[in-house]
């Protein structure tokens, strides 16, 4: 049983990265969809499907003791009335290397509404390539608007 | 303006493997919501976000000559009236390659349903990591039931 009502998908995705930056196991499977159909996706890893798999690999990293903090940037947002997909950039660090480069990892979330509010059904994160070249802003040569 | 109408998300999804596997940009970009909050981002790759950007860098990528063949496989859907997320294997070969291993990318690809049909608004595609193991068919050995 869920315990937390998360009204909009944006108070479901802070709990997610709260928990997550917290190491709450609990916290963190309460923004889970209680789902045999979710899927967790870390960067460089393997998939996982249904809610138990991603819990006990949750658990598996929290466990490991490694503290993370994660700033989110660069947020796009296509949502509808019971749907919502998070595109977004993790920029985390290892806590106690505060002065260490984030890395950028490019992350796709999404909720569901269900009965008890919104869950998450997907999370799908992935390095991005080093350095990180936004496309718009080549760095080689000035832009020439033509 | 779209010509094509999907009336499932299924239907959209097969477009779009089949644009991507014969490199047809006009095909691709009918599966494609004509959205500035679209995001694609390709394994290793930085996010690219909304119709245009996502429609140039398609036009890049075919342009290269490179063709490829794509597999399905271990499907998971999450799915609504109105949206619909697929967490899939797509195993890819080079076209010319018939007998190579294929390569395994993990990927998310999100469906919404608009007026005129159902559209990608996201796929995000990541590299699985190596050594590959397919679930529905090992190349290496034959299978062993135990």
């Amino acid at each position: 049983m869920k315990k937390t009502t998360f009204l909009t998908p944006q108070d479901a995705e802070a709990a997610f990265y709260d928990a997550l930056q917290r190491a709450d196991l609990e916290a963190m499977m309460e923004v889970w969809s209680a789902d045999e159909e979710v899927s967790c996706i870390h960067p460089g890893g393997a998939r996982l499907t249904g809610y138990e798999q991603v819990r006990e690999n949750w658990a598996q990293i929290f466990k490991s003791g490694q503290r993370l903090q994660v700033h989110l940037s660069d947020q796009v947002i296509v949502s509808g009335m019971m749907s919502s997909v998070h595109s977004l950039h993790e920029n985390i660090v290892l806590r106690g290397e505060p002065g260490g480069t984030p890395r950028v990892v490019v992350t796709t979330n999404v909720y569901m509404r269900s009965a008890s509010g919104w869950r998450m059904v997907l999370h799908h994160a992935s390095h991005a390539p080093a350095p990180v070249v936004r496309r718009d802003a080549p760095l080689e040569a000035p832009k020439v608007l033509h």
